[in-house]
């Protein structure tokens, strides 16, 4: 039986969640529980009972629509990716996972056959770290791997409560959302690659083998403030100038590294008074450091940490080291990525196993269950902004082949 | 006649005026023609009205308080300060030279001598650079440093002009505000020396000889966002890395400058996106720089500009250069030093003639008429933090010295 998304449709679709949007187009921002976040989980249920699909949510908010299958009492087979969005980033950065996936579930519901397992789609809450600075709040709730306690105490920048802030749509305790394993009999997350490999390479599809292992940290620096014209150079203790240097330790520690594919990343710079005629006092760094090589990325990580005490001792600042998370690499499922290669021949995409180097809910879900990632191509890697693109045709061979691997998996 | 500030009054309004601020004590906060810089001037002008002196407003703000001599028709002496504080800021800072400078007023006005000139009290608007980056904003235009039309152009960071912000009470076009030469016979302004050469050496006065010759500029950074997992390292062009090498070079020429007076700060960092997950794409930096030596300022100057485009052109940045002032130093008054001189050895007030490293009206006032500055010691040197502090002490001799020189120079 073919399965034939209606690529018009999710075209459609696709631009409709990204005009839900606290930036103008072309740039898209949707963060945790912002006005816009609760719009496109509001648009996205429409959707889900337009096309007579069940929906709940959980207590954090993550949304589950469900394809019943014959027998319900089966594990159900899953897929999804998230809808949040970065200030100022794209219109394809979870949502081609997340409406590709609805549109695998029309298809399948379109052709007729029943599947053996249900099928569940899965909009997880808050994939980015925007609000809390901790990245796939839902998925590391799901797995476990974040404890409700943990959760408790996130704090945003405004020092609410993740309890103050979900909205009474998430229904009970945070407890709830902790899933045992084998709930799922299987997750495939369908996602666009944020990298530059299948399109220098001309290729459709790739099959994630791998996903890197995510660290983050939060560093607060505090030095000594005072009038910009009057304390002379030797006499200072900045807290930001510290906080450059150790910028730049990071840069130099994942250029350093043993794995090519170290990377490191200072995002967020915050500083304070943050006058111009004044010696900044207090400075704060979020670093985001990844690699599949957990133990390159571990010894770069120790690297830094012992550059950044140095650098704080010769400044005479005070240096205060938090771990936002840091989560192994995990592996995905080979069977699922047979089922997916498979399909993906007898289609026609061109194919290759890759590993992907940003991380996703999926990271989350393979300790759940048997997991693995479709990655299409974007145009010249780009992610996180507002030319991020992905072409009509490369959407569309990942809805298909996503459906046929969704109703192959949900049939064994 | 001896002259005998109310030092139990002085001190009382610098608590109330203290509390006229955006933050809590003890921080100070009063951005221009923000509601607490509104209040700060209602208050002030209610504390002259009490004190039964005439004053008015000119265009942009800056306030004249008046005790008439017995010939208007002479130029008048000034005094005066800023009441506008940074954010987080101290009670001192420029409140001192004008709650200082009222009570050298009421002191003459009480001694029961009127001088033949007037004496005027002048709360010059915006000497901090917080709201359109550009410091000494009221005096600056006094003295045509900056003129009507280029006011005109400012912009605040949420593109608001001056234009916009001006209060109905500043009276007239901006073309107004600047002042003949010689409109003034003489300007002395009080202040604390945000500095902590006086309390070292354990002196209660400075007289100022010089001050420090200022300049500031701001750097745009543009590079190229993207995924912060998944840009390899060799293939970014992260803005924030290239202004934190920058703003390390601005800390290395002002150490390796010929002269020991040289300081520069960067005091405003802002990166976007600003997401923990995303490469940064673009950054701004804010820079201020000064020396009494305009020499070696500006050689140091030069040096910066060529190592920051040095930076950008490796890291393939786009960096925009703009100034925001760079001003020569102001030469003090010897005739007006030597007044205060004699009256402070009279006095029995111990002092030393030394330079101000950081900038203040009086730098503008200079090019108007004779000028000099008196500082007293404050704890440390702390000045722009909230626990900046000058003793009861200090503060008395400074205002006592301050109305002993007034009147001096307005019987001349």
């Amino acid at each position: 039986m073919p399965l034939t998304p209606d690529i018009a449709r999710l075209l459609d679709e696709l631009k409709q969640l990204a005009a839900i949007s606290a930036h103008p187009a072309p740039a898209v921002t949707r963060v945790l529980f912002s006005g816009e976040d609760l719009a496109a989980r509001k648009w996205l249920l429409a959707r889900a009972a337009e096309a007579g699909l069940e929906s709940r949510a959980d207590a954090v908010g993550n949304l589950f629509i469900t394809l019943p299958g014959l027998d319900p009492e089966l594990p159900p087979v899953a897929t999804g990716s998230h809808t949040d969005a970065i200030p100022n980033a794209g219109a394809y950065d979870g949502t081609v996972g997340v409406l590709g996936g609805l549109e695998a579930l029309r298809a399948i519901a379109a052709s007729g056959e029943t599947p053996r397992r249900s099928i569940e789609l899965i909009m997880f809450t808050a994939e980015e770290p925007t609000r809390f600075g901790i990245g796939c709040l839902g998925s590391r709730l799901m797995a476990g791997s974040l404890t409700a306690d943990e959760a408790c105490q996130l704090r945003d920048s405004d020092d609410r409560s993740l309890e103050q802030l979900r909205p009474e749509t998430c229904e009970g305790d945070l407890e709830s959302v902790q899933l045992r394993e084998g709930t799922y009999s299987a997750f495939v997350e369908l996602h666009i690659e944020q990298g530059p490999e299948l399109e220098k390479a001309g290729l459709d599809i790739g099959l994630v083998e791998k996903i890197a292992a995510p660290a983050a940290f939060r560093l607060r620096f505090t030095g000594s403030g005072g009038h910009a014209g009057a304390v002379l150079m030797p006499h200072r203790r900045d807290a930001f100038l510290a906080a450059a240097e150790v910028a730049l330790a990071v840069e130099q520690a994942a250029l350093d590294s043993s794995s090519p594919d170290t990377v490191g990343t200072t995002g967020v710079i915050e500083v304070k008074p943050g006058a111009i005629n004044s010696i900044p006092c207090d400075a704060l760094l979020e670093i985001d450091f990844r690699d599949t090589d957990l133990d390159a990325r571990d010894a770069a990580l120790a690297s830094i940490r012992d550059q950044a005490e140095a650098i704080c001792t010769r400044r005479g600042i005070e240096l205060d080291w938090q771990w936002i998370n840091s989560d192994p690499p995990a592996t995905c499922d080979s069977g699922i990525l047979s089922v997916a290669e498979t399909h993906a021949t007898a289609l026609g995409f061109s194919h290759t196993r890759m590993i992907s180097r940003a991380y996703h809910d999926s990271l989350f879900m393979a300790r759940l269950c048997p997991t693995a990632m479709l990655f299409i191509p974007c145009r010249e890697g780009w992610s996180h902004r507002p030319d991020e693109y992905a072409s009509p045709e490369a959407i569309e061979k990942g809805a298909t082949l996503l459906a046929h691997t969704l109703l192959d998996l949900a049939n064994a």
